[in-house]
């Protein structure tokens, strides 16, 4: 069996590509040291490896049920957590004095990524947890810290967050779940949340739901929305676990792929009252939420990420042994077929997976990055940082979940027939991962945001910082030795996209709103690509700075970098001018279409 | 529900688009009419609808098992085999004097194509028989044919084909199953074959299993391969079903998708003896295969397209039905959400899906039409079309098993989360259609069998023939309205793959053949768009030349198909570029990585 991550590209992309072995410099992080970031990591690595992947396949094909009214998960599943739960990473990233390690989030992103590579089913428990807690760190009362956050972080009881409805899943604008106020400072909720993972089950002693609701008398739309905490089961004063709370399970989605997780139909104040409590002021509900939403956007990509490396890993030790066919230019139907991985179509399909998820994760664990800068960084860069986050947020959910499904359907190419069946993981990757663009803001979603609101926002100051920071990267890779190809490609892929925005944007009083953003998925595409490209750069200058000292593995590993580098260079980045083409010409094919023509 | 196929489409592609009604003109076709191709595709539609489309879903929950030593399908397959054989679809095709109605390959495929679209799994073990009845009827000998072949076109024996082993699937010059002479005239076969589809059911009285093998001193490579009919129940000289002739369940697969169908390892010579009878001459296997093959890998594409096909009009009716958003121009949080149909990007998901799998459905029915052309059409052009066709196979077989399932993703994401659930057919269409780039010859073997073998094969004439072709239509566009897009769109992509063509195959001597065949999926890429770019040029010229005299659904009907054929000039065409730009440098990107790279 492949393993599920590669640690060596871990390293480089956290202490070779990034300075984390600097990050203990900062006063947050004193206590820390490289060596306890790597005993975290190799904790997570065993413990992924033992109580994740071992039950990957099992929950896949024993989908959550319910027997006896209760949700049914494979039984591995309570194990995972109990292992999860006594290392400690539920709290991870916390502050110290609520028990947390004060993690670096580079850090607990890496930690992360390895339970999402090992069983991505299985780990949104936790990391829906955690984000639930991040939400209350910045937004809840200490009162409800102390009575729904500090159990969170202890992974005894669980968390969800409950936006969607039957009737509006993308447009939460629309959303009609009511809070009556009881007089008593609570909440009764009363409606339907629709798509909520982990909404039900039988891990943990409590499920702590976040849910959008209206307050009575709001009004439409988003400024009506208010955030509220809703338990399972209601809390006594001494922080134990009483009655129902009355949130009832309607039904549980049969999905094509993340089967682990359990996703329900959940109706709120079915046969008695359901209680909340209001976070922080009503009518700021979706302002928080997308709070967590950007963690939340940030570790779709993530697992997007870490699924297609899966994938690719396992093609790859498949393509190391498999023999099959010859090279053209032999003739000899007597000699022995090679390793497919000799076959140069072969190599491309696993090539394209290498630049697809090491560039995937380098962009991850950069944005991991600018969020330690944003929270533990100098200050006069912080703003800087800020909007280059917001900037890349759309880039980084989208970018790996498209892009880690071409590496899967790669990954099922490589392997043929074998890769179709479910003797190997590839194809349950594949089913998996389809669900990371829809989820959290679907692709179209990010699209609308990267045009319509992160390119101009701050008077295009996020675009400009990302343009300053590429800029400095390339003159970082000038005269290194092998980089001409990658250098060229990204100048170009830059230059298109930064003449196509400033086209489209100079167009957009006349083109109005609707027709602006009829191609903002072009916008989306040209520069996730470049994105990419520059953070194939950045991997291409460390590699290239490192080959000439480096000897056997290590220079084999910079050698790959470098035509991995080379692959997004001629392959891939030359795609982004046809969609910089296609936006700076404002096309109308799509805004003309009309229903009766389909 | 949605319907699974448009047969207004269909009715514009065999009539309008090509000449299929001039057909009864034909000897052959003389006691046809238009009338009698309607009324048997209205047939089609009936027995599909009825009998396949109602367990599609059925099948793909209930996989083929084992049960007492017999592999049990879900009942109501069986019924659709009967339904199917009472309406006289196996020998639809045949000639009259074998009980056949003696219908064109344009037709037989359009009949076809609703089996595939309502039910891809339950419709391979027909076609399967009538492929392996089409290439006995070309090379076996009139006793096999009357023994093996006629209860094919009864329907009432199936036919497989038994090429791939355990360790020779893509690489078939490696197999090893062997042929012994038994002095007798037959053969006792032994070995073992891998990935046999519809190898071993009871839903016929027997399964006839044409096997490549090796007769015992029979040189290495293709030149040992000879073909043999192998029947799973020895035949009696009566043509009764006798003993059992020792072909062994070994094990079933377990896919992904395709469900329906039974996937077969099958051991030949387990127990006792297994019987085979040589077809034709010893060492032509191969080439007898690729008969079948090639028809084989046409049907792949039109299961590709039917498979998108279907699944974009489930996605268009959701589109039409489901409300959720607002214009970026509306402001009015209190205004009705509208239906997502309504927003540009998800008309362009929707566009996208039309431009592919109508583009595709073109192309696969014009490969038909080169079949009849061959077959029954003019001698002078008899060869010319024969070379097009064979240039044209492998982008017909890969181009819509890569682009619909780049179309079913696009179905699933207007759908959002509902299309990623079982409770809609979009998630089992992805998971069907995945397979269709692998099977009948992978997108790898497609690649170098096109730009290896095919655009050069006698002199380049097939490549001349298809730029005339193209020519000619592009003449019956001028003047027309509304297609300077796709006319200009054509042209240039057309330029840029012939001049990549032609730099590339200058290099070829100094390249040598593996690097010359190193970015062969480049040419592949960039030829089958361009193909398809074609293909809308031509359903655009139709419909403009229509548009003027007509009124209602039938002017947007040609609305659409101009709007689809804009779609893919403005959106699609444009990445040829970057494909031929590719294959013109020669990359050596992939040929030069190394495995201790990776």
């Amino acid at each position: 069996m492949a393993p599920f991550l590669s640690r060596r590209d871990l390293q480089f992309q956290l202490y070779e590509v990034l300075d984390t072995a600097a990050l203990p410099g900062r006063p947050r992080f004193a206590e820390h040291s490289r060596e306890v970031y790597d005993d975290i990591l190799g904790l997570a690595y065993n413990v992924a490896d033992r109580y994740f992947a071992n039950h990957a396949r099992e929950a896949d094909l024993n989908e959550p049920h319910v027997v006896d009214g209760k949700v049914k998960l494979v039984p591995a599943a309570e194990q995972a957590m109990k292992a999860f739960r006594e290392a400690g990473f539920f709290s991870a990233h916390a502050d110290e004095e609520l028990g947390g390690l004060q993690l670096p989030n580079v850090v607990a992103q890496a930690m992360h990524a390895h339970f999402k590579a090992a069983n991505i089913g299985t780990s949104s428990y936790p990391f829906l947890t955690i984000g639930n807690a991040n939400l209350q760190r910045v937004f809840a009362s200490p009162e409800q810290q102390q009575k729904y956050m500090l159990p969170l972080l202890e992974g005894r009881w669980f968390g969800t967050m409950a936006l969607s409805e039957p009737h509006a899943g993308s447009g939460l604008a629309d959303i009609t779940t009511s809070a009556t106020p009881r007089g008593d400072g609570t909440y009764a909720i009363s409606g339907t949340k629709m798509w909520i993972s982990a909404g039900e089950h039988e891990l943990s002693e409590n499920i702590i739901h976040l849910v959008l609701a209206r307050i009575k008398g709001a009004p439409a739309g988003v400024r009506g929305i208010s955030l509220f905490i809703v338990p399972r089961y209601r809390v006594q004063p001494d922080g134990s676990v009483g009655e129902s709370n009355n949130v009832v399970l309607a039904g549980l989605n049969h999905k094509m792929g993340y089967r682990g997780t359990t996703n329900t139909l959940l109706n709120f104040g079915e046969g008695g009252e359901t209680l909340g409590e209001l976070i922080g002021e009503p009518g700021q509900g979706l302002r928080y939420m997308f709070h967590m939403m950007n963690g939340a956007r940030i570790g779709v990509g993530m697992g997007a990420v870490m699924l297609g490396y899966a994938g690719y890993l396992a093609s790859l030790e498949y393509a190391r042994d498999r023999r099959q066919g010859r090279h053209a230019s032999n003739k000899d139907a007597a000699s022995p077929p090679v390793r497919i991985i000799e076959h140069a179509d072969v190599r491309r399909l696993l090539l394209r997976q290498k630049s697809f998820v090491e560039g995937g994760l380098a962009l991850g664990l950069y944005a991991a990055h600018l969020e330690d800068e944003i929270e533990t960084g100098p200050g006069e860069t912080r703003r800087d940082n800020e909007l280059l986050l917001d900037l890349l947020t759309p880039i980084v959910k989208s970018w790996p979940s498209k892009y880690s499904q071409e590496a899967l359907s790669d990954a099922i190419q490589v392997m043929g027939g074998a890769g179709y069946t479910r003797d190997y993981p590839v194809e349950m990757y594949y089913r998996d991962n389809r669900l990371n663009p829809i989820h959290e803001g679907t692709e179209g979603i990010q699209g609308n945001d990267l045009l319509g609101r992160k390119v101009t926002q701050s008077g295009g100051r996020g675009l400009q910082v990302l343009l300053e920071r590429i800029q400095a990267d390339l003159e970082a890779s000038e005269g290194l030795e092998g980089l001409d190809e990658i250098r060229v490609a990204v100048v170009k892929a830059l230059n298109q996209s930064g003449a196509a925005l400033q086209t489209i944007l100079g167009q957009a009083p006349e083109l109005g709103p609707d027709l602006f953003l009829a191609n903002a998925n072009s916008a989306l595409e040209m520069m996730g690509h470049t994105v990419i490209g520059w953070m194939w750069l950045r991997q291409a200058v460390t590699a290239a700075q490192r080959l000439p000292g480096a000897r056997g593995d290590d220079a084999d590993f910079y050698r790959g970098k470098l035509q991995a580098a080379r692959f997004f260079a001629t392959h891939e980045l030359p795609k982004v001018r046809a969609h910089a083409d296609l936006l700076a010409s404002a096309d109308r094919t799509t805004f003309d279409m009309q229903d009766a023509w389909f």
